[in-house]
């Protein structure tokens, strides 16, 4: 593996660190191949979008060759409404396993689809675990599949999805994940975890631009999914026929991100791959966690469950803190952090993923510890009401 | 209007200019744009979004204030889908006007959504007019909307869309356009011609790279749009109600695609607008057509049907012309061509939209003179079938 971090250099144009779940802070390399125009039907991009695809199956291992990659124009949310419209037949009906904004999406994807579903609701952050999984799938031999997030991006949480895999397929279902913020830094390698797709962008772990997605999917999948799709633009079955006859997108694709993709894709691998580019993110996380609680922030989840994606922290109970007025002074600093989606207790996040270090990760928490200072914030401590909240996790 | 072409340089990497109806060839002024990277839901970035849609609208000169704009991630087709599934309510049934691959795709994509649907196909070129449609609806009352192609870039006719929007209006139906490749080029003012909604895309003639989409339409339409769509990806009530609301995107936009397209709208502005845009592709298309014309090449269209966007042009006949290799060759000289979509006789297609101007044209003209030569073609005359099939057509 290489030297970690060799390369990173900060943001060339004075512009802040985005602390978030994408769009992320990216490499210069990969903006600069942005500076020339492709035409989309021509060989040299042809190339391009075959690399890509390739580049992306690699990360599965052993066995990816059961598996093809269709990438998909627009945001991740129409790769996953692309993959639940062709992978779950017309007739077919679905569990999702929701603790968060996605899930939830997923769910009213489905609605939108007129494709039968329960929810299993976990709230704002409760793991979806195997047993219970196991137990609606014995009470309801209508499911046909189960749709799983792999890191619900809303509190950070890293769901057990091989405990969840390993139920369904022992119940004869199928799996469908939503690896949109953890696929490139948290394995899914298709010999340790058993799925039929799953989706994820370009504006993720593999740290490109945002335009388009991918759904990665067993071959057999693909041809089974032909005239399940509600939509032309999204149908993944022809979407693939067609990329696999001409080497092109169906439709026009965003050329310049999809040259700034590749360049990711290959630094990617020079990170040395997942475990490179999740080894950058946990001693991320690491070293932000360690920095925040220090200064008295706690973090929603119990330390099994936090993700080396992005960081929920309860906002401190003092009178003083404002969670507008830490933004704006964290922005000031160079740092874009993100609000919070919790329901129950305010909060806000704190990203992992993107160009950067745990040495930017320590300015992070320098200027966290600044701004509390200027705000007149004594000690970031939560309210009693919050540790409550996450001692109903189990450790 | 400031001087034609006092700013336009050729592209800076010595890449080929794309001759293309989109992606084309891009200012670098537009590409150095997304040498940065912005936050989704920061305020810089809202800023930007809503200045794109003042601008946009601003093109529909008097009577704007009627409608509003939305824009849409994916390509151009996502954007057409979007605007046919959220416009015709699911009890809705179709006219679509064909005469090449963009109408015959709307039928398609209304196939898909179980909209009901008659297509006029004219076949290859010739033009739907107004008497016929006229007719049409005359004969079926249950038809509510028209779905009309601005420019079908498939053979670059431009439709006559006013003359269709009279009789759509003077029977009580409703007309949607598909104006991807003509929008910003050529006029569609709404005091001049009547339409509910319309649909174009960053990578036509406002000259920004490929990634999303926008659709204008009435306020009226989008609020009646509630409940439409099938797809919650492309449910244009959606996307704009939150947009009016948050001033975000619903779901993570092409940031940099978005920045840069906001460079090109400036640029576009600073031409002089429609006028001035559509000024400097129509002295591109007659300057090149001239020349082509001296070469023996000869256009599909009559010059009454040509569009300033992008023309067809009949394959010469002599035995040693051969479309991949003309390609290659004229690749080689720098210009990047579009093979044809006509059924009946061969043909190839040369844009005149994008960063370039009638100097680039004459070189064109050169390039494609010098390939004729190596080739050993002594004129470009196409054969005899060619010339009936365009006596098909009025003048
Ligand atoms: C787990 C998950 N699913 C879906 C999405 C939706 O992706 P997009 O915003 O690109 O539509 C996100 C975005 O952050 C995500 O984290
Ligand atoms: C008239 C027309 N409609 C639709 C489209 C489809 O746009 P896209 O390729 O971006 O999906 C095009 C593309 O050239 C077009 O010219």
């Amino acid at each position: 593996m290489p030297t970690p971090n060799a390369k990173l250099e900060p943001p060339r144009l004075g512009e802040p660190y985005l602390l978030t779940p994408g769009p992320l802070t990216t490499s210069y390399a990969v903006k600069e191949a942005m500076l020339r125009d492709w035409g989309s039907w021509d060989d040299d991009f042809r190339g391009m979008t075959l690399e890509i695809r390739t580049r992306l199956l690699d990360l599965l291992g052993d066995g990816k060759d059961d598996f093809d990659c269709v990438p998909m124009q627009g945001s991740g949310s129409f790769s996953v409404e692309a993959m639940l419209a062709s992978f779950i037949p017309r007739d077919g009906k679905a569990l999702v396993l929701a603790n968060g904004a996605y899930g939830m999406r997923s769910a009213q994807t489905l609605d939108y689809l007129g494709r039968a579903n329960v929810v299993l609701n976990k709230g704002d952050y409760l793991p979806p675990r195997g047993d219970e999984v196991a137990q609606i799938l014995a009470d309801d031999p209508a499911i046909t599949h189960v749709v799983a997030i792999h890191c619900e991006t809303s509190s950070g949480i890293l769901n057990p999805v091989e405990e969840i895999s390993e139920v369904v397929y022992a119940a004869g279902r199928k799996l469908l994940i939503d690896s949109m913020s953890a696929f490139g830094a948290i394995e899914l390698k298709c010999a340790d975890i058993r799925y039929e797709a799953m989706v994820s962008s370009a504006n993720k772990c593999i740290e490109g631009v945002p335009g388009f997605g991918f759904i990665i999917a067993r071959k057999a999948e693909l041809e089974a999914a032909k005239g399940n799709s509600h939509s032309l633009s999204l149908d993944v079955h022809a979407q693939w026929a067609h990329m696999n006859k001409t080497g092109q997108w169906r439709f026009t694709p965003p050329t310049h991100v999809v040259a700034a993709f590749l360049v990711a894709l290959r630094a990617h691998m020079d990170e040395g791959g997942v475990a490179g580019r999740g080894g950058r993110y946990t001693r991320n996380r690491d070293v932000m966690v360690a920095g925040m609680r220090e200064l008295g922030f706690e973090t929603l989840l119990k330390d099994r469950w936090l993700s080396p994606i992005i960081v929920t922290f309860f906002c401190p109970s003092d009178e003083h803190f404002v969670f507008d007025d830490f933004y704006e002074k964290m922005k000031n600093k160079g740092f874009i952090i993100y609000p919070g989606k919790l329901t129950v207790v305010d909060s806000f996040r704190v990203g992992c993923i993107g160009q950067m270090d745990e040495h930017v990760m320590l300015q992070v928490v320098a200027a966290a510890k600044e701004t509390l200072e200027e705000m007149g914030v004594a000690n970031a401590a939560p309210p009693a009401i919050a540790l409550e909240e996450r001692a109903k996790l189990a450790a």
